[in-house]
């Protein structure tokens, strides 16, 4: 019997941003997507294009970017969100608008302050309006786990019949339980009359621990598109985690009645890149993905091939691209196998001058460092990734010192805005805190520092390290990338970075609990 | 009506330890214990007595530290492996021995070479052996997943009739999916003839991310035991995590017809504990233990009050401990204060002399730092917990520089075995590259560095930071910590940790897959 395709909807750029401190540029979202295009994800959600001029242009350049994967903008129930997701997606190849609103009674009466009467009509409206845009139509039931279920049943039928092709029931506070969850998605499909004219969708939240069980309860009850994210990102404790819920129906085949299109070799690459981009770090024993995950893959191997191929297709680390991105490079690699793997690595070069620049940078690391891997490749791109980023802040020089019984202290100059050098010095409590405290004495930003963090090396410590500073003002956060050989001036440039972002536009409001 | 005792058993020590990498001394372990007896954990799995004597050492350290919780040690189905655990479990008030035997037909054929009548005779002489030592017994199916049903039914029927009153099903290999792991569950339970005189166990494992899910579809079905460990931790992808079990089944506590005995508000405390002892960082979208896990808690209560709590408590950060933590110490902060937060942290003293050797450390990183956080002082605590490691490698003097235009330098002074002082001088990729550069000019060890992780700081640069340093000999790996407010110290402390811990014979050999 042929298998229903399950349809895998990423939402790493959306909901995945709206994780405190996990904001992408968007140049950084546009480099994720073409990562997940490769993976052959079928629908990319991109952002929330009225949310910011920002939001817009990132999900417009994702729709210029990608060809394969349908590209989506979330849309609240309104023609002004409609419009914009309809604008921002109009060059993409295929273009999908995902509208919502919400149907609990607690959430009409005291957030819409509207008769659930006109909630259906609104609803039926956005779909219309979505309408003139694409005929690739989403719509979410905002709260679903708290709707009534004949108010839901209402609704959607109605949807269905204005023009919707996607049906998605989030568990928006992340607190279902799979039986429950997957039985409220089967009576869902058996009561709404055209239930067979759209897909039925899950999104699912992690609080505590079940968003993969959840979406899977629910497909094994009908949904065939699950919405989820690379590493798990998202609001609160995440989404359903892209790596497990592939992992799981491919592995467990025996069980599912459906397939996807991932390309499985691309996730740890893919995992890599999100988690190098957002400072998010992997815990080792995370599935999947984790640096532990496969450990004793060859100990379960050996003993599996004999009974275990009888009963499923065993999952192993290569078929999830762990080991497939250890080429190394080093100082004697020519321009062309240097650019050869930036663009298996999804990065691409539009000007011959971006690629002379980014060689030249190369050569300098591969002079200080043996061997080039690709974690030490993505670190060198994204420092540079930023290109629209105003260098307002530059490092010029650095002096930093540590001796045993003095307090450490770091000598800096900068370039400030108008170009003009500027000098100062600072004793901290360690290295990095005086770095920090000198870049703040020619600054003055009054910015809090809220977090710092340092990629794991597992190279060696003449890899390229990888700092993350997120600064917070006034309830605006930026997280600043800094990457280098030497952790202090990695950790120098990741705190100009942030200031930088912090001025030029770049910067973002809390991320805000957005729909579903 | 009145809700079952769900069980708690907690392999953080033992499971969770065999994760690569994550080997704990005896001393961490006991303090481990204690965070998890004050957690009110009803069976603490300490270790495998009979793997070495290290192992023995730290089952019965840890057997004589905690006098509220059931302590156990795993065994194999033989002789000399129950006499070790029944030994090392002699000074618990209330000990448990944990015996496993493969019972697949693939296990008893090519690992075992047993017929499977001699398998149910060889699992019923261990349950005898056993009650020599203790009436509280705990038997495993190992590889229960691909065992036949019969078979299963006909052996753990006799373990029970030998006085087994625990029964264990694991998912060794993490394959598991919900509704057919509680169904097997449930058919186990309805089949034994005298399946009402053993407690039934799960014990699953996350490779597909769905350990939890598992855990509780088993629940669901019969199970008054689960297997778990604090974040996760645990070979490959890890075990049932402790925090999203506990939280589940309390915040749902309308599907789930048990209750546990664990005071949730130390979750938090007991996740960073064991988190900055094994170095393994927890992912700030991780469920309940993440630092983002309650970004949006505010708003969700809000609008949660006036529905929620009809059909279910909602879970709060409060309730898991975030926030209970935040006690700040600082330079004026007197010795009776100190020591009573640290008591609270789980640390105890034994001698008067210990209470002011560390007060002493504390006096002076006050001087440097403004606010001591708990995290400040489990650094500074772990930073000397090893009591029985021999301080072979003492730093005396360090002096890094990193200087724009110059290869970063490390210039340092060590106390070698003898005693004596050797200095060395030594360039780098980085400054902490130097500083271990430096070292291994002396010490030539031979060792491979195989991880440098920094913790996350959340509290400002002046923070103290905690390092560890995986190096890794002939198959034998160690951890190094060290924690100063200067990074490139704490890293050459680290580093000098690990090479101490690889000398003095606390080294171990590659965790070992063991059992379930």
């Amino acid at each position: 019997m042929s298998k229903d395709q399950l349809i895998i909807f990423d939402t790493t750029l959306r909901d995945g941003e709206q994780s405190p401190g996990a904001s992408m540029t968007r140049d950084e979202k546009v480099h994720i997507a073409k990562m997940l295009e490769k993976m052959r994800v079928d629908v990319i959600e991109a952002g929330f294009a009225i949310a910011s001029p920002g939001d817009f242009a990132a999900v417009k350049a994702v729709a210029e970017a990608v060809k394969d994967s349908t590209i989506c903008s979330l849309a609240r129930a309104n023609d002004a969100d409609i419009d914009a997701a309809g604008e921002a997606i109009a060059p993409a190849n295929s273009g999908r608008i995902h509208t919502f609103i919400a149907t609990s009674p607690i959430h009409m009466k005291y957030k819409l302050r509207m008769e659930p009467d006109a909630v259906v009509e609104r609803a039926v409206d956005a779909i219309k309006r979505a309408s003139r845009y694409t005929d690739n139509i989403e719509f979410s039931c905002e709260d679903a786990s708290r709707t009534e279920f004949d108010f839901m049943c209402r609704i959607i039928e109605r949807v269905i019949d204005a023009g919707a092709t996607t049906i998605n029931i989030p568990d928006t506070v992340g607190y279902g339980e799979p039986n429950q969850y997957g039985d409220t998605m089967g009576r869902l499909i058996a009561n709404i009359p055209n239930s067979d004219k759209a897909i039925f969708s899950v999104h699912c939240h992690n609080d505590l621990g079940l968003a993969v069980a959840n979406s899977l309860s629910a497909v094994m009850q009908g949904a065939r598109q699950v919405e989820c994210t690379i590493n798990g990102l998202g609001e609160r404790a995440g989404n359903a985690s892209l790596e497990e819920l592939v992992m799981a129906i491919k592995t467990r085949h025996d069980l599912f009645n459906v397939q996807t299109n991932i390309d499985t070799t691309q996730i740890v690459p893919t995992s890599r890149l999100v988690s190098s981009i957002t400072g998010f770090p992997v815990q080792p024993n995370k599935a999947i993905v984790g640096a532990n995950a496969f450990a004793h893959e060859s100990g379960i191997h050996q003993d599996g091939v004999l009974k275990h191929r009888e009963t499923y297709e065993i999952m192993s680390a290569e078929s999830v691209g762990w080991n497939t991105n250890r080429l190394v490079l080093g100082k004697h690699s020519g321009r062309a196998a240097f650019k050869a793997r930036l663009e298996e690595l999804g990065y691409g070069f539009e000007e011959q001058a971006d690629i002379n620049e980014v060689f030249a940078r190369f050569k300098q690391l591969a002079d200080k460092k043996h061997e080039i891997f690709d974690e030490d490749l993505h670190a060198l791109m994204n420092e540079n990734i930023d290109t629209e980023v105003i260098n307002a802040y530059q490092l010029v020089y650095l002096d930093a010192s540590s001796k045993t019984g003095e307090k450490p202290t770091a000598k800096l100059v900068i370039n400030d805005f108008e170009g003009v050098e500027k000098s100062s010095e600072a004793e901290g409590s360690g290295t990095v805190d005086a770095a920090f405290k000198a870049i703040e004495a020619v600054v003055n930003s009054g910015c809090e520092l809220t977090l710092y963090t340092v990629n794991a090396v597992t190279e060696g410590t003449d890899s390229i390290g990888g700092v993350t500073v997120r600064l917070e003002k006034n309830g605006h956060i930026v997280n600043g990338q800094g990457a280098n050989t030497d952790i202090i001036v990695a950790s120098a440039e990741a705190y100009l970075d942030a200031l930088n972002l912090m001025k030029s536009g770049l910067l973002k409001a809390h991320p805000q609990h957005q729909g579903v």
